[in-house]
């Protein structure tokens, strides 16, 4: 197969694109971008694998795309236009939510799309954009396969004991569990140490996708063994503006004590919790470590707190672990947090080399400790991608 | 002082009291009892502190005591009778909750009374009732200092990073935090492990309070460090009938796409979640293992991944463990639960010794484990008297 497969990730109010060369070998990136602002004042801008500028757009009034459908429209035409006849093989989107029902990426058709859409319900945050995207790309490119890749299919395999909630049976019968968000970049981390170092990808690991969403994962021979994450995108450990794990008692107190709708509780909960409502400051670490205030201090500490929790919390559901993978934003870049979480962990097997970790170092860890603490960029659309491709290839196409 | 300490614990439907004579070294066991079914076919039972039955009662039509006000007046007046002139030196009083204010217990007059009162919406299920009777017993003996005793006091030593919510500060200063419940069971079980052996004592625990309410602790240095529940008693691991913790996100999908009230929001968290709701049969775990049905051993499988979960938690905000205990109905009895929790907890150093576990032995590890764990019997009455005996030493009574 000769040509380029396109990525699209349809958000509320952007559309981050991406597109891959196909060959023997894999994806090979060849340019990525993002319009944000769509409803506002949408600005484009597209650069190549190598980080330079390949277009750049503001658009005024009328012609500015008014939502993310008139955006990937005028995304894939631009784009059309700048591929010379490439021919588009396969257009991957990221979808927030399989649902029960898939646990591994699938081509889109109208039975799809409408299994999709009963989902709604369950991420009506971001399914609802994602699905606008599909149709889309689909009106555009009637004939080029769209393959929709999920955020929830690599941790079906964490099994009932792990995805359960203790309520009745029947609330898991309908589809009231814990499902687990950020697969796509769980399942690039897990295939990346796998291709590095097969008795590691195949040992217990614990991966921090630690971005303004955020999460953790835990992994044994490469599937996923649970997560932070629960039934939405709340849970689990505090993010840049999202609460993590509250007491559900504090849901109810809200709406019957403190006469809050459930709208005022949901925005308040997603839009002006975690970090940003902690500190006052920011959901930016960069900014609240510029801060200094007592209050973004005691931000960044009860976020190491909570996440240093959850690591020990995944570590007994696996019996003990070989690695602990930082990625994400805060991941990837915020040495000081990463130093906080892992104060005290000595008893995992975790001990951290400060120069290594300060240098963002591959491997943050002192030479020869039990437990290997490793740096590594995530990649969710290139996972895509690979899926996309490989869907292809299963279809004979 | 020379007399007996009453200790009163108010519920919704019940009234459990106990009788300690005071001596030199601490209090002594005399009696204990309750009622049940008040409000329904209340019938009491006492037994002196070796069992044997001292009265059993059941009352019939307008006789009956309809509230548990009238119920803590017919108790006090038959202890009364029964002590033949002994005089009762103070009543200790078990209060759920203590809000931010009592981290210690206090003797009550009106303003304390009324700061109670305050907190109510922090309990609405139980610190009614804790007050009635107090209000009943004052009633009865107004010249006898009555002492309150509260189930958070003791995790107010667990500070601001692990008691706040990542939501904005105004939420913790209006007192919404994670106060942790059952704190008269775990300064018990902190305090008989520090007599029994001072390392051990100032070591690093976790401690599971596995009733038909449940929750973990940390302790280190004697001090709570933490508690698996937050701001209810609904928060942390699944419980008899209480689901534990669940996505925040999941309770607002509750209400806004299943259309359930909040009080069939908390109907069904607090009386049909949990081992019950998981299981079908029971919230007895005897129950359950009987049933031997999927759905029954599904439901201990996730109790027991849930409470291994939160041991990881806690070992993490500690840094490591020495001693785990298991205290309560489930703790104390339920060797096949113990068992099953500590699956896999090795990493920690945590070896049971499958014939002592079986036994219920006071130490149910191997000899040399690194970590200790252990089974003792809690006390939350025997807790009150102290403190009551304390807090009268204290005032020069």
């Amino acid at each position: 197969m000769r040509g380029i497969v396109l990525v699209l990730n349809a958000g509320s109010s952007s559309l981050k694109f991406a597109g891959f060369r196909a060959t023997g070998t894999g994806p090979e990136p060849r340019f990525t971008g993002q319009v944000e602002g769509i409803g506002a004042t949408p600005r484009l801008i597209a650069r190549d694998a190598a980080g330079a500028v390949l277009a750049e757009r503001r658009w005024a009034g009328a012609e500015a795309p008014a939502s993310v459908a008139e955006a990937v429209t005028t995304v894939v035409r631009g784009i059309e236009a700048s591929l010379h006849g490439q021919p588009i093989l396969a257009i991957g989107h990221r979808v927030v939510h399989g649902g029960t029902e898939f646990a591994a990426p699938v081509r889109v058709d109208a039975g799809v799309l409408a299994a999709l859409e009963r989902l709604v319900s369950l991420a009506p945050l971001h399914q609802p954009h994602n699905l606008a995207g599909i149709r889309a790309a689909t009106k555009h490119f009637p004939g080029v396969p769209q393959i929709a890749c999920f955020d929830t299919a690599f941790h079906r395999s964490q099994g009932w004991v792990a995805e359960t909630f203790a309520l009745p049976p029947r609330f898991y019968e309908q589809g009231l569990r814990r499902y687990g968000f950020h697969g796509l970049s769980y399942e690039y981390i897990a295939r990346l140490l796998a291709a590095e170092d097969p008795a590691l990808g195949a040992g217990r690991l614990v991966v921090g996708h630690l971005g303004n969403g955020a999460s953790l994962c835990a992994i044994a021979g490469g599937e996923s063994r649970g997560s932070t994450m629960g039934f939405t995108a709340l849970d689990g450990i505090p993010m840049g503006t999202r609460c993590g794990q509250i007491d559900p008692g504090l849901v109810l107190h809200l709406i019957d004590a403190l006469d809050m709708t459930t709208a005022e509780v949901s925005d308040l909960l997603y839009r002006d919790s975690g970090l940003k409502g902690l500190s006052g400051v920011s959901q930016d670490v960069r900014q609240i470590e510029a801060a200094g205030t007592a209050a973004a201090e005691g931000a960044l500490a009860h976020f190491a707190f909570r996440v240093r929790r959850e690591i020990g919390a995944l570590a007994a559901t696996l019996g003990g672990i070989d690695a602990l993978v930082f990625t994400a934003g805060i991941g990837e870049n915020a040495a000081g947090v990463r130093a906080r979480i892992c104060e005290g962990l000595g008893f995992l097997g975790i001990r951290l080399d400060a120069a290594r970790n300060a240098a963002h170092a591959p491997e943050i860890s002192v030479a020869g400790a039990p437990v290997r603490v490793l740096v590594r960029h995530t990649d969710e659309e290139r996972m895509i991608a690979e899926h996309a491709l490989a869907v292809l290839d299963a279809d004979g196409g």
